[in-house]
């Protein structure tokens, strides 16, 4: 079997933390069971490694979370990018037309699964039934039940019917989409499961099903064409259209730690990062800036500092997030990229529009920044720890510690750092849009431009 | 009649806006009556003129606190600076000197007064008193005495006597020192008052005690051996031993606004600053960070975020403070100077030991940095608005937004604003202490260092 994960999402509900760069799910906030700090994305690759179902991991994202992925899950991990945001149907789909072009045969169980819902071990198990149940053929599409814990009106619903051959497995009979709590509550006491978003099917299933929206389409050809494809869920486009589905049930923890309400119940600690004082109860602390932050008091709060801002509200408000940080900055001010990462320390705007704008970066050794150049903008760097190799407009010297180097604007310029290399770039002109920049591949051992 | 202010103190009871170089009195916080925002020095010395009493105002003061006095007060005010920190005997009689050597008279009444109380007009009603009664000679020291609102077992207690020929003034007829509260029950019912720790006094009175100690001393000589002179409060080495003591009674609002649950019941707004959300009842937010800060429900906090830190605490726990940011960062992350102001905006120290400090300065139209040099450190100056003129090892050149500037270890260099100047500096070396810097004069009208 092969496991898709979907990983969408440029949520600011967990702002300031997450950004339009960097989603929930990587925040490395919860406890793996070796004491490091692991993100909710890393929890679930290590949980399907250890369930021991499956290697073969596909991760479906949109570009602009790849380097974040790379970085945090390590170049093995296949990731196919949709070439611009549709919906879990053209997601999946691409996916699917990925793993066909890698060889994966027509029969092979595809287990579809979001990467930042938190689980126990029995989710796994659940996982591999569904598997099991697609071998078998009890049905188009396996889902994973969720044991509801009380009646929402948020969720899916689906009606277990007759047990299908598959052990632990029933033939869904019916699903009810957010139903009012009444109903809910009367599904629930008929045996009713949440839909849990985890789907299981043959890939053929799903590849003829690409062969009549695009007849003859292999990966390349929908990437191409991925802007036609309809933006619409998997479960409305495909489930709902399914001759005949099937469900297995979980009974464990299954949430979605997707507010500071629900992410700090799951917490090992009460404060991350440079924190003093003594915090009252309930009172969840993370600061990723490099001041000292000082708590007193307090009770039931959340206080979160990253470079995009400051957070401190009560947990239980939390919910409200969404509203007031929407608007606010216009540019993400902390990224994980596949060559290291940066932070923006300085910006400013001045009253003729002139802007400026100062960065910390940190190539990781070995990696590269692309031979690039910018029309409208010149960047100053100041080398403050580590070696590495820059070439200026086709000339390639070696860089250290205590170094200054002006790039001016249309200027080629690449890096790569030998060891950890950390500099201060300061940025300035009338424009410092982050699509201000011409890439130019750049081979490093001939010393040239690739062709 | 003249004032000294005593401008002291590096407290941090209001970390993080103050620190070793922004004393709480200089924190731009509070209401003027034309809606603008001023601090507790600022306030004072407006609240001094706009009572009529006197245009002579002296600060005095130490080193450190100089540049932000002029900053905040124009350079027509006289400010005396303490070589080294004593207490407020030597301060005084420092100051006392300083005006004798510009021709003050021996029998001129002096007021000395705290520059960072809280008080309401009638607070300079009572000083033009105590400034009478030394004219009229009814004693040798005349004290203001605060009206006491509980027994407080934290003050000096006056016990006024027998009325004096001037109006409105007693012969103080016994002190006692933070007396217990059953004590203080007792002396407040007797009549007595708080030692508001405003003193008057002829000029000749203290300088006939300077005579005592150094004969022949004048300012000049004070300075020098400023060292030799005894750490001890004006209280015990003047007023304790004086042959005769007067007191008069001021009435009103007299408040320390020295912890942040005392100046938040005095500010007229909630929130300073870039700030957002939803915050709750009797929440005060103060954000001198660029970045937003959202505050969502919360009760009875004070949130403040400044280049040195940021603080989230119950109001009524401030006053702990103190106990959780002693040891906190080693240099202040912001200053106010004569020249403009700086604010750190990042800091390494690597494992090797070697450091990096970038900061985002601006000099203010027609202010310079002084001719100086570092022996620990390179800097790269990336001018991003405005114009001035550098000086660089003899060299003077204009500069511009957009130039960039490398500064060796070793080299000399000055820089003089034309219009408002920002640049980003950053500094690298094995030692970033401040002390690493030698000064010298430079005359920008000859092009020379000065002889």
């Amino acid at each position: 079997m092969k496991i898709i994960l979907l990983s969408g999402g440029s949520g600011k509900r967990l702002w300031p933390l997450s950004n339009d760069a960097r989603s929930k799910q990587f925040l490395r906030l919860l406890t793996a069971p070796d004491g490091t700090k692991e993100s909710m994305i890393q929890r679930v690759v290590r949980q399907i490694k250890s369930a021991g179902i499956t290697d073969d991991i596909v991760v479906a994202t949109g570009i602009s979370q790849k380097d974040s992925i790379v970085s945090q899950l390590g170049p093995e991990l296949s990731v196919v990018t949709e070439p611009c945001r549709r919906d879990t149907f053209p997601a999946i789909l691409l996916a699917c037309t990925y793993l066909a072009s890698k060889g994966v045969q027509y029969d092979e169980p595809i287990v579809v699964m979001p990467c930042d819902t938190y689980t126990e071990d029995g989710y796994f198990t659940a996982i591999k039934r569904m598997s099991e149940a697609v071998t078998a053929n009890v049905a188009d599409i396996v889902l994973m039940g969720i044991h509801p814990t009380y009646p929402s009106s948020k969720y899916g619903y689906i009606v277990p019917g007759k047990p299908s051959p598959a052990k632990g497995v029933s033939i869904a009979s019916r699903f009810v989409e957010k139903p009012t709590v009444k109903t809910a509550e009367e599904l629930i006491g008929g045996g009713a499961l949440w839909n849990g978003g985890v789907f299981a099917f043959r890939l053929g299933y799903v590849l003829d099903i690409a062969a009549r929206i695009m007849p003859g389409a292999d990966f390349e050809n929908i990437r191409t064409e991925y802007h036609k494809l309809p933006a619409i869920s998997f479960d409305y486009e495909v489930v709902e259209k399914a001759a005949s589905v099937a469900v297995t049930a979980y009974h464990g923890r299954w949430k979605d730690l997707g507010t500071w309400n629900t992410l700090t119940d799951e917490l090992a600690e009460h404060t991350y990062g440079n924190v003093h004082g003594c915090p009252g109860d309930s009172t969840y602390i993370i600061n990723e800036l490099g001041l000292p932050l000082v708590c007193i008091g307090t009770h039931d709060l959340v206080v979160a500092a990253s470079p995009d801002g400051i957070l401190v509200s009560e947990r239980r408000l939390c919910e409200n997030l969404k509203r007031y940080v929407d608007g606010l900055g216009k540019r993400p001010m902390y990224e994980e990229r596949r060559w290291g990462k940066y932070k923006v320390i300085d910006s400013e705007e001045f009253p003729d529009g002139y802007c400026a704008l100062t960065k910390q970066l940190t190539l990781d050794p070995g990696k590269s920044i692309s031979y690039q150049r910018h029309s409208c903008r010149d960047e100053v760097w100041t080398f403050i720890n580590g070696e590495g190799e820059i070439v200026l407009d086709g000339k390639r010297r070696k860089v250290a510690r205590g170094e200054v180097i002006f790039i001016a604007k249309g200027s080629l310029h690449a890096l790569r750092a030998t060891t950890s290399l950390t500099f201060i770039e300061v940025q300035q002109g009338t424009n410092l849009i982050e699509e201000d920049i011409e890439r130019f591949p750049f081979d490093w051992d001939t010393n040239q431009e690739k062709q």
